[in-house]
């Protein structure tokens, strides 16, 4: 259970009920989910979050169901509940298959496995981007 | 610099070597990458890691640029740097874009955030996949 | 549920019926939270851990709700539930209002996207404290 | 070394040069620290990072050498090099003493430990904030 | 609740199905543990971590009792619900007793304490292994 | 480069080379560690940290080599690059083989993978210690 009282729509300030009616709008459900009740206790960060998420996960030069899938592997190597939770069932309303869902979990398996061996043997680094 | 003494090509055994060659003709270099040599100090994981990374890395349901990105997510949540480093270049070979890096790295950076916060506040999952 | 039988009040030993007495007087309370309970199934680290504690929490160059919500900074940063709870519970009480908990949140959250931002870039460190 | 080519401010494009000469006149510096010039090979990261930190690091209900102190706290409990440099320096800069330091991370070491041992026993909470 | 539908045994392909009776056999159970019919949904990444976890956990240099503490260890500094449980109870079974769990854990903390200042103060490494 | 000045010998105060010389004492060394050096800038951790490293890591029912092993294996999963090098010096001191070696590291890095698949599918943990 949340550590904060989450802020319910209808004891909104007109600021915070903006943002809901954006959220749900732009979400198409007819609900605010308890992340953003949440933040929402603190009105600046609420529309922080409102317009970076807007801005981050936009159709741009990576399409929106990938961003969602680098959301859940960011999420599943953090272990955070919540976020691997609602990615996951926002990636597959966006498209993701069962086949593409177990490609993606293989894949951040492995290399959290690589990456903790890589640290644990101290391996220096010899291939790097060529940025000049 | 690795804490143990990495596996030369000329000093490796016929068993380490013959995964080195795999090694380098499937990439298309010349030389062993330093996490090959120090992993090659247990032959047993050499072969594991090779043989796992072919599986999870080959194309199917996402290709191998996806994948690699993914790579790039996780290592940079987790922070290694042989990782970071080694998949950013493979990922530039593979075809990202400076704009396709800047939005991945757009996207790590938001949902660390969020995990944090969702974490933090101790938000309770209530946008879940519908799995029947 | 704790993956030890937790040590109980009226079952304790008297070396650990004394590290409780200590604890519920200091905090004013009269239960022994569940984390001590637990520790307490290894009594030389209950012991270890209570004498710790009253020495980092004590008011010094900072006082104990700084030192309170910098615990919640920590707790948030690995998702710890419990101490996530209990930091929150406890900073409250020593007068942590909503607005600090705002403040401090939307700081925790902005500081890992930028950890990992500059881990995932792998940004070389220029400005250093002059340590001389 | 960055995995990217950083914008240097003699190569900046108009709309980055603006954030730059703010970010130097904000700081009091007469140079551009690496990780603004990393993010600003993705401007509207750049953007967004400048205009979220003058938000959260602004003097509010916490003052901002306490945020800076909380900086330094995530920043240990992820390991980043870059920011922990960069955080102590300005933490130093806004009247951190060599007590608050060592006070600091003595907070920062200990809470670490027990959120490992809460999470390791599987410690369910009990002390929560009362919300209601 | 596993974010994607466990497959069960009666329901299982042929080629799970071996899997599973491989598992319960060498385990000396009667049931497929949720992990196992989650990873399952992906048949390549069972099969891949049904084949790895046999060789790293088999007897050798170290034996099986260690390896399930180390998991231990592993699982409690990653603050994973699932491995914690399973691999107490693992190591139970091979004779971990409470004072074995007891140090343990406090070696567990304790590491967990200094990585986090060791990298909070940004120590430079003096004691390294000789590998010449 | 640490983040503070570290303490040297010959510049230290009666207290702080007290526990120098029983540090230098007890691991058999003529110089005093970076770590040590550094959490000297606060004595009342340095005492601390030297107190409870002697307890937890005692002969007990678990041998120094194995604590030795667990120190790596926590510090290969948080990425500390002082620690592995320094905790990887210890076990080689203490009797740990190559064969040791990349047996642990395997271990690790098998459970690594596999918390963030438990983690990333939300597996419900089933498979439980019996604390009753």
């Amino acid at each position: 259970m949340s550590t904060v009282k989450m802020v319910e729509y209808n004891e909104a300030s007109d600021e915070v009920r903006a943002v809901y009616d954006e959220i749900m709008q732009a979400k198409g459900i007819d609900f605010i989910p308890n992340f953003w009740k949440t933040v929402a206790t603190h009105p600046p960060m609420l529309k922080q979050l409102w317009s970076e998420i807007q801005l981050v996960m936009a159709d741009g030069a990576l399409d929106p169901l990938i961003k969602e899938m680098i959301a859940i592997a960011v999420s599943a190597s953090n272990g955070c509940d919540y976020c691997i939770n609602s990615h996951t069932a926002a990636a597959i309303k966006k498209g993701m298959t069962p086949e593409m869902h177990g490609e993606l979990m293989a894949v951040v398996g492995f290399f959290n496995k690589t990456n903790k061996l890589s640290d644990g043997y101290q391996v220096e680094p010899d291939v790097k981007p060529n940025i000049d």
